[in-house]
């Protein structure tokens, strides 16, 4: 891997898919280092069981999309890679805790992710809530060492930026609203274009902001460059959340690895249902546009990073 | 309020009921700060029925017993009392998140909590499970709060040794084990009183040990010191343990404020089975004297603490 790294390092965009693949790759080490069997300083012992699901749930899966917008936005401010990527892991941790707890029955009840069954199919539903309590937990355990960063303000910052997407006023609360948009509290519930926005921001959006906002802050960059990349994140959190809605639509659950037509279906608001396909794919290309302006200060340093707004934005998968 | 606790300030153990009231009351007011209506910075909105819902899991009851321990153990080293209420608030949202999650119909299956229904009674399941992502979430935001301590380097402590506390090696691998010595996934399987204790030690005696540890962390203890409150924290963590057991077998639902006899319904391993009654005060005693002897160190200043040691293990609620 280290090959692999030296590679691909600043060669911009026509080497994105090879450093996709390597976030993706030390990633992966980085979380099966977090899930070893052995408990650490402070832990009394890992449940053999516990550790077995949170495996499941976490490795061998995933583009790993928000640790790379973290590590290649931090490269631009010529933050460590190894920071980087450690706090990309606490942030895939979030998201892996939040796919296992949509997936239980009593939120969207799917049985299938990434096409593998989902935690509490191969485990069971007492085990999936817990596996993504524990890994929720750790996420914070991960983004509190000195690996991310030598100044502990950094890693505070961190912290709790990281909380503030993930909570009531971000991911968490946009499941919540998710939930009420399907009717499921009131049946006659209908959203406006502008809370399916609010939905989607706080839901899909929040984690990826704060992976462009975390680059920004490991690399201890300016208010007015942190506020760039804020914008990049905000546009890309949003053009992929389009993108997803669109796959949906058009797309079948063999080539998505879950189930697919689900969103219609499930009443879900989505901005394809609001707009059409033909508006969503202008949209898109509008926020497209929007990331690439807010890149404009960074000149080459940020090739990768418009690559990755074109890659959001037209995934197939 | 203010009257109350400088009437209380330093008074020792004629005056713990006093003390103990002013932290719950202390407690209360922030944590209802804490789930105001209105976003803060870095959320993008607070979903109505999500902050009921966490209201619901939080305010209004318990006895605030680890934010109490947390506030008089930083009180041993004079630690600012501002901080330590916050501290103590973050750690309490900890303890809420693990009763809403433990009572879901997946796990435990309770109806009652505090006398009250519990949140997925009161609300619903998916709900239910939001809240506590949510609550867990919220509480490394607070902790990570400039309020809990001027200095990074002290924050960035508490977080991590409170995500070690709750994790996969604390808390949550502990009701994993607690779900595993029911019989749930092996019918056949009985754990030894060795297994009882590590159960106990990560389900209920982590966290209460983080409060002593936390109190002597914020005021920036010595590592003698810090390991003193440890065996402070560890040996009461035991007797709350053995003292819920014993309550759970001798009171009744109307006493208790949830469902009673559960224990031995759920086939529980517990250390008053193992022992018997009269076996498991015997060792109620010995763990007070424990804890007294850790706190032989600190003479008059932690009067307070050795009464807490009394009230966690005469506790009659």
């Amino acid at each position: 891997m280290q090959r692999l790294n030296n590679a691909t390092m600043n060669k911009g965009i026509t080497d994105f898919p090879a450093r996709l693949a390597s976030v993706a790759a030390e990633t992966e080490m980085l979380l099966t280092r977090l899930l070893g069997d052995s408990p650490l300083d402070g832990e009394i012992s890992r449940p053999p069981r516990l550790v077995a699901a949170m495996r499941h749930a976490t490795l061998d899966g995933g583009k790993r999309l928000r640790p790379f917008l973290l590590v290649e936005t931090a490269a631009v401010f010529g933050a460590a890679r190894t920071g980087a990527l450690t706090a990309g892991a606490a942030l895939e941790l979030v998201h892996c805790y939040s796919l296992v707890h949509d997936d239980l029955p009593a939120m969207d009840d799917d049985d299938l992710r990434r096409g593998r069954p989902t935690v509490h199919k191969a485990f069971d539903d007492a085990t999936a809530i817990l596996v993504g309590d524990a890994l929720l937990t750790l996420a914070f355990d991960v983004m509190a060492r000195t690996e991310v960063h030598g100044d502990p303000a950094v890693r505070v910052a961190l912290v709790a930026e990281l909380a503030r997407a993930s909570g009531l006023g971000g991911m968490a609360g946009g499941q919540m609203l998710d939930l009420a948009a399907e009717g499921r509290f009131d049946p006659k519930r209908r959203l406006t274009e502008s809370e399916i926005a609010t939905l989607q921001a706080m839901k899909t959006g929040a984690l990826i902001r704060f992976a462009c906002r975390a680059g920004a802050i490991l690399g201890q960059a300016d208010a007015g460059a942190l506020a760039s990349m804020d914008r990049y994140g905000t546009a890309i959190g949003q053009a992929f959340q389009i993108a997803d809605d669109l796959l949906d639509v058009e797309s079948d659950a063999k080539t998505l690895g879950k189930a697919a037509g689900k969103d219609a279906a499930a009443g879900k608001a989505t901005l394809v249902a609001a707009l059409g396909t033909d508006g969503a794919r202008a949209r898109l290309k509008e926020l497209v546009a929007q990331a690439d302006a807010a890149l404009a200060p960074f000149g080459a340093r940020a090739e990768t990073l418009r690559a990755a707004a074109r890659f959001v934005a037209e995934r197939k998968t």
